[in-house]
């Protein structure tokens, strides 16, 4: 499976057992003999002829878990009803709860906060509807809305199976920021419904997070949401990874001493985070970006039927470079992938300009294995947790939208991404800094707290924020 | 404001005041000559030349408090910024929040709830849908969807305003059972617009419940979302004011010994309450209803534009009686209001069969005052909750949903809304059954678990629950 951590795990096998056929004493020499250890027998039902059990089962190496299962559903007698690990485990009935925030404890409460007193907060929002930031929920809960279409590198898994992806944001969101977060999965896949219900279902929410949405819909939904809504929106997969790879160039490029106006990138894979990934760093005066994608780079001038590639083509390669990702990446300052495994060679890399910068974010295998290019780089960065420099979009939308909901911003400029990725860069300090620490660990308390105030800051001076501050 | 609480509160004035213009002292005294006992200060801005505080202040007698604030308004040098009571200090920033189940303690934790570990789940479900059940927020999760059309007697105020209804709607969710409800309050009052958006929303949810939606249309966006849903779909107004309804009337005919088969019930406002209501009376037996509004009787054989009209008229009044409510009422035994203030008098009363039951719901002003009622019915029962006998949704839709996340019914059947009422009627036991006591009360323990369990076990006689129970 996919990005599977190695190590030890607990799991839990329901079994099914016929009380003639089989004795427990069978089943827990056959468990010892497959490496795992009893941990606690829980009995489940029992009934004339068949016993259910629950058993904890430690094991010390998770990669024989699948044999040992297999053993024991070998077993005459014996039937596995179930085996849940410690993941599954976590996931049972959810992972996020909707809780009161004060108890109804009496008939008093009650008619506050119900009715019938309750109908003179309603009636405060009808006579003035900004009052709906300070009397409901909107003014800390945002959506997190998919339509399963694109869920991590999975692909169109479907609205319910995308669910423990949103399902773990909101409690980022909520444990990194404070913010309420609550997961939307669509059962549609058409971008005008979409939009339609994201627009007819906003007004219980201060912001709009967008979530594994595939590409190319997600340009249109993201821009008509944007245009047609006057709360913040927000598609974290192209922005979020965006303004978390600025901010790891900007500390990698401290570290070489370059500019950003004086570099070259090159951008391989132009799907939604590569075109995003391009805006902030043309907002941040890099000039010049060469895209590449299966067909090699993507040239002015040149045809494309992907509107989002032509639009990609008369945007940048100023110097008209074609021709394979081995061409274009010669004399490069950074290479940014958001592609697939393996496309980057050795040669490319020794082809670069001088202490090159390579981002390889293709998840679960980087576009160059960080053994391979370490001989190489002067600063690396990938998107997994298990090499220096993860590239994670924890560190921005949790800060991010902290911000607006604070400043009740209606929408996330430009300005507002560029002073997230400043202030995510800004909690590396210059003397900590080094070519194995460009970004901050996700579990850093004074991201959030940097970037907010930082976004807040960009919020007024865009004139977007609407919350009225006393002078 | 209608249904406002008599007796003492607490405010807080937001006060600016012109430090050179006016002393604190000056404004305490207008406090207490204006009837308000002054109970802390706090400084909220200190400026050069005005300085805003907060001023808690007790007011023994709550309808003062306008003149109060009118007075300190009008002091040379002071300007009333804002007045909160507690009712407005608890819908302050929303009453609910999404938290979290368990922290993410670690990096360990992050792989398991998020990427990687998550992926997995995603999969796990990806090829079983009904794993959705299990493993996401789904088991137990209703969302709370309203247009903010009718809501409580405020009528059309539009879906901002409907948020703190909703949000009480959702804390009462979970307090009496442990239910996760999440208020949506759509921006359309279009019926097919609502249906798609709800059912676009569904994947997220184990149930939906509709609230304060406008008749008819409450009607068709029910009925069609039963159809094309496969998670129960209740519209409280409906269904839930008509299970606490039968279950006082259950109580009050074992007072004054009638049968549900024998009894003339005249049904006061033929709305989307009074339809749902005439519904589960016949479906627990009762023949003879007749049903009354604006234009009098409703008649079979006469024609009606209103299409619920029409169906109402070929389904009732058996006797075709017709004229004012004061012709058909004579010789009932039971009259049920939905309607509007003081429309039942008490010659209307007096001309109804022995041991008149009167439910009078009509909210905040019942359709006869009790005092004026009370000589002539022998069972009493209203929706305000200073009266005895407290007809109070709150009694019917925990419970419910409760049963079917439960049982993962896929509908909620007409023998299941019996199932409901039966079980709240059976809370009030023989013993301490009596003319001031049909109905138990909101905060009695008992209901939520023995309204669940009827309708688990109505769900599985009715074909429509859907988990997996061991024989």
């Amino acid at each position: 499976m996919a990005g599977s951590i190695g190590g030890s795990t607990s799991i839990i096998l329901r079994l099914e057992m016929e009380k003639q056929a089989v004795s427990f004493g069978k089943i827990a020499t056959a468990i010892n003999e497959a490496g795992g250890d009893v941990i606690a027998i829980d009995v489940s039902q029992s009934g004339k002829t068949t016993t259910v059990r629950d058993i904890t089962v430690h094991m010390n190496d998770q990669s024989r878990t699948d044999a040992l299962v297999e053993k024991i559903g070998a077993l005459p007698g014996v039937k596995v009803i179930n085996v849940s690990d410690q993941t599954f485990l976590m996931h049972l009935g959810g992972k996020i709860e909707t809780t009161p925030k004060m108890p109804i404890k009496n008939r008093d409460d009650l008619s506050r906060v119900y009715t019938p007193g309750v109908a003179r907060v309603c009636m405060a929002i009808h006579e003035d509807p900004s009052k709906a930031f300070s009397l409901t929920i909107k003014r800390n809960t945002v959506a997190v809305v998919s339509d399963g279409s694109a869920v991590l590198g999975l692909g169109n898994i479907g609205p319910e199976a995308a669910m423990p992806v949103m399902e773990g944001k909101a409690m980022l969101f909520k444990q990194m920021a404070g913010v309420d977060a609550f997961p939307i999965c669509l059962d549609t896949q058409d971008t005008e419904e979409i939009i339609r219900t994201v627009k007819a279902l906003a007004p219980t929410f201060g912001g709009i997070n967008l979530e594994d949405i595939s590409s190319p819909r997600c340009f249109e939904i993201e821009e008509r949401l944007i245009e047609e809504l006057d709360i913040p929106v927000f598609h974290d997969d192209q922005h979020g990874t965006a303004v978390v790879i600025l901010a790891g160039l900007l500390n990698a490029l401290k570290i070489v001493k370059k500019q950003l106006e004086n570099i070259k990138v090159v951008v391989c894979g132009i799907g939604a985070a590569g075109i995003a990934c391009t805006k902030i760093l043309q907002a941040a005066n890099v000039t010049n970006i060469v895209g590449v994608d299966r067909e090699g780079a993507i040239v002015p001038g040149k045809d494309y039927a992907n509107p989002a590639w032509a639009w990609y083509a008369e945007h940048t390669n100023p110097n008209r470079e074609s021709g394979a990702l081995s061409n274009v990446i010669i004399g490069a300052d950074v290479f940014i992938g958001l592609s697939g495994p393996g496309v980057l060679k050795v040669p490319d890399v020794r082809s670069m300009a001088r202490d090159p910068i390579v981002f390889a974010m293709a998840n679960p295998t980087p576009e160059i294995a960080p053994e391979d290019a370490e001989p190489y780089v002067r600063v690396m960065a990938t998107g997994r947790s298990d090499y220096p420099n993860q590239i994670n979009n924890v560190l921005c939308f949790p800060g991010i939208f902290r911000g607006v909901l604070d400043c009740r911003a209606s929408k996330i400029t430009e300005e507002m991404k560029l002073a997230a990725a400043k202030a995510i860069a800004s909690v590396v300090s210059d003397e900590e800094l080094n070519e194995s620490y460009i970004m901050p660990s996700v579990f850093n308390q004074n991201v959030v707290e940097k970037v907010k105030e930082a976004v807040i800051d960009a919020a007024y001076a865009s004139g977007v924020a609407r919350r009225h501050v006393r002078g």
